[in-house]
């Protein structure tokens, strides 16, 4: 190194200094903390690419992008987080491995806190196009224990891969909610999931052309799946043999989340009597683990409005 | 480190791995580059700090309301890049120091293109109020050979604190250029710096507030000088004196940019001639020094048509 680069490393050493001094005087120990781990990992990066001006003017007029198109129904910001990772990451952070308790996954955009209630056996499609698959499993605590009532959210897109808040219309399909009943069982009809992009006609989408990925997501079901006393699950199932497990956009895909979606040829029998003389249908098993919820085991509490406040 | 610490470990380091991964397919080098640096940091920083799925969302929140004040006139971006320091780390990163050439500091928000020229000698303040200040000085190469006709911009804000285009009024006040002489000198009247807050009432605002941050900028005057076979200098200079010398919340202070201007009681007989018999004024000496361009030794070419791009 020469004695150069010495006093080159030192101005730039002294800022970063600097900058994280500035924050010493936040009287929220979390928020400082927060900030000047920020700045810490942000000036790191700008030295280690040794960024130029261009860049950075590039990496303001993208999030300028990205702030433009975002509104009350497109969350690019979002999409940002997930395609980076980032998302995924928080989610791994905040859900330790917790005994048997069934893995979490990312959240998305697509939530809607005030879906209809079915019955158990209802049927959440709506009117949403895709092929019928039944599904069922029981809820219990990591011991096995049943959860009676236990609350179950789900979600999907239809068949031609867009949730019903992408369409114009207000419609209401692919979405609702169920209790688990005294056993800790439940059972609805949904739709076998298919593959789907993330909207990818934004700046996010430009972003995943230029670095050569694909804005698309593996084939899935959302879930959230709350009770008193346990901490709020949110998670998707996959299908095995989807081609895109491995290439999953928003990096979603736990191995223990991928479940068999058997097919069930036209005219085959269905658990309630549905007549599904003329259609294919495929069946999935789904037991659902909840780990303790703080009041229990000191972990950091998790509950359903929680959740929803976070989303 | 308990084994379910090191399984926790391993989740989170597969997950940045996997998404640093799926760029390894672009085939634009830098950006790859970019990109897989970026992926390292964020998720550094989100393992670090035990990001909480609340924490996320109000990330989310504040980018999205930082994306939503941006305007045309109003770019929250660019000041929550500079309240980081990542603009001042990124001048620095571009600026590696270059014998005695002048030293650079941020751009900031407020450079108009097409400013107009005034003579040497000429009024840059355009009928904004402040106290006059006579500045005056040489351009010179790095070995102190003069440079004839060096290219000088100037901007200000005014005595409220102010730049022209922050009123709606579509005034052209505190800003000019104008062209160094056959010896390198040039020499104008402008107003003295006062210190002023970068606009505060949006998200950026309300961070540094919620971190005990002033918002106050250090009194500066702006420069840019650009001339053939030259680095294009960004800078400002500094009043010695002043009390946010310490304090500049954009960190654009660098000692060498600190200036002495000399106050000059109402009625002292001013350098040409100008009749300031009931003002008090002021004068700066500023003698510039500018590296060598790429062409020369090398460096990363900056000529002014870069620098506005950049900007």
């Amino acid at each position: 190194m020469t004695n150069s680069d010495t006093e080159q490393h030192r101005r730039e050493r002294e800022l970063t200094e600097r900058v994280t001094a500035s924050f010493d005087g936040c009287d929220n120990p979390r928020l400082r903390q927060l900030m000047q781990s920020l700045v810490q990992h942000l000036h790191a990066f700008i030295r280690e690419v040794r960024l130029t001006e261009q860049e950075w003017q590039s990496a303001i007029d993208f999030l300028t992008a990205v702030g433009h198109i975002t509104d009350d129904r497109r969350q690019e910001f979002i999409l940002l987080s997930d395609v980076l990772g980032a998302s995924m990451q928080t989610v791994t952070v905040n859900n330790e491995a917790h005994g048997s308790a069934t893995e979490a996954t990312v959240f998305g955009p697509f939530f809607v806190d005030d879906a209809p209630e079915v019955p158990i056996g209802g049927d959440i499609a709506g009117g949403a196009a895709g092929e019928p698959c039944w599904v069922e499993g029981t809820v219990t605590d990591t011991d096995g224990t049943p959860i009676p009532g236990a609350r179950i959210e789900v979600w999907e897109a239809d068949d031609d891969g867009y949730y019903d808040v992408q369409y114009d219309d207000d419609r209401v399909a692919g979405r609702a909610h169920l209790y688990a009943d005294a056993d800790g069982r439940y059972a609805f009809w949904g739709l076998r999931p298919t593959p789907y992009p993330i909207p990818h006609d934004g700046p996010v989408g430009k972003m995943l052309d230029a670095v050569g990925r694909s804005p698309m997501r593996a084939s899935h079901l959302h879930f959230m799946v709350s009770a008193e006393g346990h901490r709020t699950l949110v998670t998707h199932i996959f299908v095995r043999g989807d081609e895109l497990l491995d290439a999953d956009t928003v990096f979603g895909v736990r191995d223990s989340l991928i479940k068999d979606f058997v097919p069930q040829p036209a005219g085959t029998r269905t658990p309630d009597g549905r007549d599904l003389a003329t259609s294919p249908w495929s069946r999935v098993h789904f037991d659902i683990r909840l780990a303790p919820s703080a009041a229990a085991d000191g972990d950091g509490e998790r509950d359903r409005d929680d959740m929803i406040d976070a989303i």
